[in-house]
């Protein structure tokens, strides 16, 4: 921390601040500058939010935190890029891993043709939301524990893991035993009761990136999960709100490239929601990939125009085809490629 | 709806799109114009959100609501304000109510000797966090239900009714029982499993504006509650989060404006949180209460300088007492007063 | 500045910066930390934005200012408020003085009109628009220099003194010639060359705030035109581009009140545009007053219905008298008054 | 555009407010919904900015526009992609164009040598700021037309065409007296005066979206030029303004694509101002090709830690080098290709 005193402060208020920040386990080091006098606080960095509590002093005029405050999360403190086992599949490493499905799981029989159709376009994780997360209490709310039924129908019927989302933490249990993946939705990103519950959790958890959350807090939300005890996180950029009302929200692949450098976590995108329209989807589905991306989360509907919720931004099955087959090339061009299940990738190498 | 179709749409298409509007329970009303057609989809407003479907046919180029979407927050479903009663106080009427104390409850003393200086200095609600929804994992997380016990006899002693922050649907309860408004914090605006399990509590609800919550969502999360069973929701606008960092939050006065003419539910002002920094609680709180605001959430903290959580915008006792003194005058301005139990308002006016 | 190294960087890296940092005019003063190095760079503060391409070197992490790069504009160098005389009303005294007419000048009878109607109603100063910066090559431009002569005749009518707009330099002469405050609105906040030019002019400013400028920005312009010899500088908050479409923009009333405090300069605040509706210009000024703005600039239009240009959020004169009343026991509340002529003062006090 | 009347509006409320859309010329069509009526206004979309302040009505609820207010931008109106000859490249054809050089041109040598460099590295057009628009008064503001003419220097040496901007109305003579394309900066978006007179000259123009401008404002600014007779505009995308400040502005390839889409015009990217770091630009450039991008405008240093200006975000000639050379496969991806001279493609062909 950066303690900077208001001009003019005398030699009693600096000895007050410096003892003040012994007093909470750090050790001031103090710079007489021309105009002011700054202090430097040294020592553990995870309590040093205390240190703010400075800024209630009279002579004090701000303080300024110089160190990114998470650390399971940085890179700095591990070098390798984490893995995260997803069925067969790896997230986050050479190979990237679409995950495609509907907004909501609407019925058995919508999700099971579903289910199909991104298989065989290429999808390797099935998505499908059965706990919606709606503005509106009179909006479609999901089928619940129905629709992760439904989710473990599809699961073995096709073979595709399962990503769904996990809105409370009581639901935490039953959403694991039908799922691979717990999704943590842009609004529930700063629930620390439900982030905790998902760190003791033996599933991963994929992580989206809230609608105003900074990069930061976003990897602090992560440290959550693996302070936890679950090392298996995936981050997941979504969009951001912005000013501008073209698009639903503001994908930041800037996001994408400064995490993937900070952070040893993978890093997905979902250009569906980042959109809300169909037609950007592939756009910014190759931008991604080159941005580094270790994965893309799509929304895929048979009947976009008849879906309970976000129709107006599925892709339709033939649409996501499309999408891997242009995918394709660019993955080549940055020196990665669609993740493939064994025998495929024998097969697509010879 | 409106539902804006491409130019050049065939007349079959757009013969389509209305037989796709009756299906889903709604009257078409067809606009030719010279570069496009238009159809008005008229009928039960709660549903239309799924007419939003309709975006993915490929001759619709946009369906734009054109009515807001909540109904028992809204003033033309219910003209009266609503007035929250809250221990001998009430909340939406013609004087304004101030809770104030802590961010968090640190001990025993901090809290009892706190309340009597906030009584003293003439708020009527005592605040304080036993649970505290902290961005890292590292950060002091409130004493929990031990603090609870120590708001409940803060005011056992005091007299003064509690305000204290509930985070998961599974603590409602117990937050209930030692406190008398629950709080949702910003980051919990749209937990819905939340927002529905205190539509079922017996206890009002004080429902603050997300970082980037619209006007419009906040009002559906108050929804939820009131959907819930629950008529006594306040609102609080506590600064939203925008390009300006000078600022811990962008306080927007507008909201609470624009909030009381659109919906019949009291809405207060939480400036500490909005301002992030003491010296701004004084002229803000002047502000709201010019703008309309019923109440004001303040935090004040004995020793700002060595407070475990948001010291850094706490105001000192006396420094409450100094607004307090300010805002009298301004209230009698616009007509309205602090509230004050009946004995003090009677010796008041000799 | 405060420099912050990467972990693990060498002596010999530190060695280095140093004596960049010395290349460049400054002192460093290195901290040796747990985990990483710190220097400090002491020196004249104006020229440290160079320092900030240190951050291209290989082993430094960032670079951050800690002090504010305003002078002139700062109430550290200059204590007192600078008061500005427009007419015989001063601008940042004790009272505070309504703007008020129309967005645009259309025609000659509609500005004399409107002119004697707001001084009515107790305005002290007439906008009102010739050049109009309008975002689309379609809308109404105004009547340039015509407008500028009927504005003059209203003023010479009325005794009023004028504020209207100058887009570029070339025209800041016949502005200056024909108005009594030369205003720099929103969209040319950041435009350098005409902050420069009124700089030299011998006339008040009157600078808005930009859509999307920091109030550290925003003073650094103010800084241009102070710096240019020009000391009459009266700011202008109107509202800022957020997320919310509620409104036409957010009001940033933190902003006044935080620029009250870091800089000697009036501040106004003009609702109007803020708001983007007339319904919230009362509640939004009655605010402002409270927060310490020393003028309000309100729109104000005999038809708004038929307004050429932002008719939507423009006051009838009815509505601006309703207003000055209301807002007359709201600045007696906070120690202040609306400005009067001297004779209607002494009439005021018996 | 939509015009919604508020619930209860009498017949002749409806029939006043259908009059005086007539008397603006346009066509009424109401719809009587279940709770409110609406009201379409059919006619030259241009000009309906106007029917906005109908808003002021008593009994009007909102006015919303529901076209693009653009037309010689729009791909409606032109379908075949505008190709901007600069030199011997062309931007926006199927080859993408790299422009490259430093934030400021400083000394003689700087320039002369980085223009080498550049043109080296494989970029087609030598960027570099003669006349700098600076935040702080106290910044380097540029060698202005010293410059200018060391730009032309560079050219005749090296043979690359120059971009560099231009601020105010009065130097565009001189500034395309020496340079090839014209750079409106994102603080000009909407320097009105400027476009206008850009309008009028003989070159090129690449206008930059404004931090905080939207999509539809970006575009409208565009048609400013195009109203002017200047059919040569290149979009550029440079970053938004958002609450992150990890970055120093957002960039936003959503608008790429969907500019790209709405619009004939070219769009290039400008990663070195939306990143504000080094280390970005690589991946931020790979995912503009990704998305469509026309080009990319880069900002190059021999010596970053030594630039007067922006130093912090440019890259090193063998780092612009080492992107020219993963860009290629991507742009293979994508069926395009980094543009060439005829000579150099043909020998790239063999």
């Amino acid at each position: 921390m950066i303690i900077v005193l208001k001009s003019g402060t005398s030699e009693a208020d600096v000895a007050d601040v410096e003892r003040r920040i012994r007093a909470m386990g750090y050790t001031p080091h103090t710079i007489h500058g021309e105009l002011r006098n700054v202090i430097g606080a040294i020592g553990d960095d995870r309590g040093k939010e205390r240190l703010r509590a400075l800024e209630s002093l009279e002579c004090v005029e701000s303080v300024t935190p110089i160190l990114q405050p998470f650390k399971l999360a940085s890179r700095e403190v591990k070098r390798a890029s984490t893995q995260v086992l997803v069925g067969n599949a790896v997230v986050g490493g050479r190979d990237i891993v679409v995950m495609a499905g509907p907004c909501s799981v609407e019925s058995r029989w919508q999700v099971l043709d579903v289910a199909h159709r991104v298989k065989a376009a290429g999808a390797r994780v099935l998505r499908g939301g059965a706990f919606k997360p709606r503005t509106s209490p009179y909006a479609f709310q999901g089928l619940e524990e129905e629709g992760l039924k439904l989710l473990a129908e599809a699961r073995r019927e096709t073979g595709l893991p399962v990503i769904t989302e996990v809105m409370e933490p009581d639901k935490v249990d039953v959403v694991a035993e039908h799922s691979d993946i717990l999704q943590i939705g842009a609004r529930n990103v700063q629930n620390f009761s439900l982030l905790r519950r998902v760190g003791e959790a033996g599933k991963p958890v994929l992580l989206k990136r809230g609608m105003s959350t900074s990069i930061q807090e976003w990897l602090l939300s992560a440290e959550y999960v693996l302070a936890g005890g679950n090392p298996n996180v995936i981050l997941c950029e979504r969009g951001i709100r912005t000013f501008e009302t073209a698009t639903r929200n503001t994908l930041d692949l800037s996001a994408v490239a400064l995490a993937k450098r900070s952070t040893h976590l993978p890093v997905v995108v979902d250009p569906s929601h980042a959109a809300g329209r169909p037609d950007l989807v592939l756009p910014l589905s190759l931008a991604a990939a080159a941005a580094g991306a270790d994965g893309l989360l799509v929304e895929v509907h048979a009947r976009p125009e008849e879906a309970l919720s976000d129709g107006a931004q599925a892709l339709r099955p033939r649409e996501l085809r499309d999408l891997m087959d242009r995918l394709d090339p660019v993955l080549g061009a940055v020196g990665r490629a669609l993740w493939r299940p064994e025998g495929a990738r024998r097969a697509a190498l010879l």
